[in-house]
């Protein structure tokens, strides 16, 4: 792609209604832009980056045999008064009548319908254990929408569903949850802690929120550094491993403020190895047996021929917020770099272009061409700007690599750059190395 | 995917709410379920097909240059006000109130917003021209939802928005988009004529529909046979000979019933070209000028520095339409054949198999995993059921080829099938060329 044609408003100052650095980046570099309240179109850079991390998200769900089916924005009130929670639900649930005069709402989450589709049909154990997910738009019309997609009203997330006969079934599918979310966030290039948390209006009795580290995060933590020790290669996927997993994994101190007491913190963390800053939830689990299948009248044949109701857990990540918690997590000082497995494009050229002198130009686009040939996704700086101009701009932008071709470039020579890193002169065989591994 | 492990509620029974093939067909194999009326859940298997079109939709668009971005689902209702469609849309369109009794909308077009995005963004002549699309749920409050996915009222929708300088530079997009139309429906395994259309509440003075035959359709249309013979092909993409091929496609005749004219019908084409059928909608484009551009004030600078609204056209594309037109125009006699390029799955085994013999179901097994192993998509029917009733399923679930493992497979021979095709016996390596190819 080159940037001129790409469709990307970047904004050289800073937008004041923006409070936070996810959100000013994302203003700056023409990642969103907002269309009401707390309600944002995607433009193209950030499109494409929230499409990876969906992605991303969508194949450790698959690895784990959860199957992906979609459910509409637009629900019946009549399922939610069947659960109980359309009265508990407030105003942050944005109600709708039809034409009809029919009740409707815009989900803010699926625990009613996807217990109505399931009802529907199955109907014996044999066709248990089942896991479904949607990644699809949800709405919660917050009072006061703010910073950004971190807290906005219209939402992209995965939410996932298991169906069990029994709890003891029922925890082998969460922990088998838990483990896909700490693969997903590792690819995403986060380290998330998983704190047992309180269930709130999902319910249930065992819950995690999976924690990122970052300054500006919304709630207070406090963790034992130990917990990134723990490989979780050794850990396979089967029932014991998993279960062994979660256990060690919980056994160490990681608490938010709400939870968080002193004395026990000093007890059981060495000083040494005491974490405290802020986190942002990404992710949330819950096991709730069937505080849904009960009401709904959720019922399957169990082995002995008795009608049980199932039971179910529910997984949530915000794939849209993601991009913003990930902007928290790795933006510093005015420079962000990208995690490679989420970049917008896997490098950059950027050519010192002048009126009177188009051979860097040139040069650049025999470079995109070669690498493009090798699937490489590159982007081609080819505005007519100064180089610290265009500089600042990149680090912003934050693609990970760059290739800087100036006065310095010689022959098949090129100043190749990992942002944050050294520059190093390299040849293009060195550089596309350098990206593909 | 083994099939016992596959959410896919199928039902024996033709459901009486379904009037029409495609609305049938998707409620047996488990497809969609509806949640209320005209809104549905797209369960895994109709979920995958749906989402293969959308990729399809999405790299021909990609190929003529249109970037992707994603506008959201809810609207203020104030840039519809601006436009001055807010009242003439009717109750076609979802109003709702948010918590602080602002006007929203569901949006059921993007006309607007994508014009406040871009006037807000783009000021030269310098960036245009450009194209933007994008892939997402729209909803039109019919008063009388029906006919499945055909005409619901939560639909999934590429749309894309072209922006000019000038009205000959805006026919060239448009030729554009044209182009990818016909090659996309191509890539879909279905024939669609452009016809010249009104442009009804979208507005503008040039527009084409394209419709593809079907016995089923909503409309009675008129059309010369040779256009089928028009080879997409001997078209470049440049200007020239895009327009070639829009002037080349529309020289033949071809209507609906609302143009439709008996006279010129006869005189234009001869008795045994014509086509006297129905047709499906598959697409619509537009070009309006500046409709939008003007009451919204969306304005570029020219090169010779006049301020001009910029030249806007649109383009639709109906993703979740597209599985029922499919479905209408390829299943018949109680036989389904997915086009390749869609289908769920690439193959599937059917293996015989009964209680005291588990040999069948083995050598299944055995074939399913070489078969993975070369990136094929199988489908491994593992479910205890008598042969006859396993083949009306498959028949109905309309996987393009079937390998058959019965009394008559002997040692590296099987039986393989393309659907409505003559059994062979095949070795597996012949089967995996077949399905490669």
């Amino acid at each position: 792609m080159f940037l001129s044609k790409l469709f990307i408003p970047i904004t050289k100052d800073l937008p004041s209604e923006a409070k936070i650095k996810s959100h000013q980046l994302m203003l700056r570099t023409g990642m969103i832009r907002q269309s009401s309240a707390g309600i944002y179109s995607w433009l193209p850079l950030g499109f494409k980056i929230m499409k990876k991390i969906e992605q991303i998200v969508r194949e450790e769900q698959n690895n784990i045999g959860a199957q992906e089916m979609l459910m509409p924005t637009i629900q019946s009130a009549d399922i939610w008064k069947e659960s109980g929670r359309y009265d508990d639900y407030g105003e942050e649930m944005l109600r709708i009548k039809d034409r009809q005069g029919r009740e409707m709402l815009y989900g803010p989450t699926n625990e009613e319908l996807i217990t109505e589709i399931f009802r529907s049909s199955v109907k014996s154990y044999k066709s248990l254990p089942q896991m479904l997910y949607h990644i699809q738009w949800k709405f919660r019309d917050e009072v006061r929408p703010r910073f950004g997609v971190m807290r906005c009203r219209e939402f992209f997330m995965k939410d996932a569903y298991s169906f069990d006969i029994d709890e003891a079934s029922a925890k082998k599918s969460y922990n088998k949850m838990f483990f896909a979310y700490l693969k997903t966030f590792k690819r995403l290039g986060l380290e998330a802690i998983p704190m047992a948390a309180d269930t709130g209006p999902i319910g249930g009795d065992l819950s995690h929120e999976f924690v990122i580290l970052a300054e500006t995060g919304e709630s207070k933590i406090y963790a034992d550094k130990k917990i990134f020790k723990i490989e979780l290669d050794k850990f396979k996927f089967n029932d014991d491993s998993l279960a062994n997993m979660r256990k060690e994994l919980t056994s160490f101190y990681a608490v938010t403020d709400e939870k968080f007491n002193k004395s026990e913190f000093d007890k059981a963390v060495n000083k040494s190895d005491q974490i405290i800053t802020k986190g942002i939830e990404v992710g949330h689990i819950f096991y709730f047996g069937d505080k849904y299948s009960k009401p709904l009248n959720c019922l399957v044949d169990s082995q002995e021929g008795k009608k049980n109701s199932v039971k179910m857990g529910s997984y949530g990540i915000g794939v849209s917020r993601l991009v913003g918690a990930i902007i928290e997590a790795k933006y510093n000082k005015d420079i962000m770099k990208w995690p490679k497995s989420v970049s917008p494009f896997d490098v950059v050229i950027i050519p010192s272009i002048s009126k009177n002198n188009t051979e860097n130009l040139t040069k650049a686009n025999k470079i995109y061409q070669e690498l493009k040939k090798q699937n490489i996704d590159v982007l081609l700086d080819d505005v007519d700007e100064n180089m610290s101009a265009k500089f600042k701009k990149h680090d912003l932008i934050g693609v990970p690599y760059q290739i800087i071709i100036g006065s310095k470039s010689k022959g098949d020579q090129f100043e190749f750059k990992e942002v944050n890193g050294e520059t190093q002169t390299l040849s293009l065989k060195e550089i596309k190395e350098k990206i593909k591994n």
